[in-house]
């Protein structure tokens, strides 16, 4: 992917070949250590910290982006559910200071109690031992397999 | 609120005096049994089962209005954060069949884990003990506080 330029989710400089869709003001981008298989992220282009700070505009392209991921994720990765979960600030649970939107494909049984995800997702946050994320070569491959699934702007 | 239309949400009609927010394709409840002050839901007025399933205009409105209503009870419930939570199918939590989005106020210190907040989502929506829910003068009581805070299509 030489030539594609990264984009910023808040601190980090995400490489393009670990998003797997673009459109004019969100993006779409694999997870460094998914809670669940298919675990993605949807963010605005723009760095926003806070829902409340995005335009018009931005939240309808970013939510009509999370429906699109959440229809495909699901097919790709076998799920019959999805949780969609924007943690809105710190006392939400938010650790990078750029809203997105995590997409979590769900499957029956997949946690004891349901719910025990925003547990995984909480430590997800806040764990940052490098030993647990994914390899680069993971993450573009998983890119990879979802950026046919979108037939425009990708 | 006599004369007022009750709007459909999955298989119950919710009365009109416990909404506060009407859009032409979204509207705004009070919780019959909140997890936390001031958490409140946004539907598609449209009785649709799951996020796929909804137009591209319905998901815009929907979000759109979510991002009103967020700042609102925010704002109105003193909380610095907002968790923002769609259980999109059985096997994330849904117990409606109608799309809903939970927005819940958060402050520092609400939950002893952060994300319990979650196990008591998933509690409110299993447990449906009348003895636990509001009356509905409660709940009207907060509908008429909020409604207000919305300055158009209210």
């Amino acid at each position: 992917m030489a030539g594609s330029t990264g984009l910023k989710f808040g601190q980090h400089i995400i490489p393009a070949s670990t998003t797997f869709l673009r459109t004019s003001l969100s993006f779409a981008l694999v997870n460094i250590k998914p809670v669940v298989p298919g675990h993605v992220l949807v963010c605005p282009i723009r760095l926003v910290e806070r829902v409340k700070q995005l335009k018009t505009e931005e939240v309808s392209d970013l939510f009509i982006t999370a429906q699109r991921v959440s229809t495909v994720v699901v097919s790709c990765f076998k799920a019959s559910s999805v949780s969609i979960v924007v943690q809105d600030g710190r006392e939400a649970g938010q650790s990078v200071p750029h809203v997105h939107i995590h997409i979590l494909p769900r499957i029956l049984g997949d946690f004891l109690n349901n719910d025990d995800i925003y547990q995984e997702l909480q430590r997800h946050d806040k764990d940052l031992l490098e030993s647990q994320h994914r390899t680069i070569y993971e993450m573009e491959r998983e890119a990879a397999l979802l950026k046919p699934m979108f037939h425009s702007d990708s």
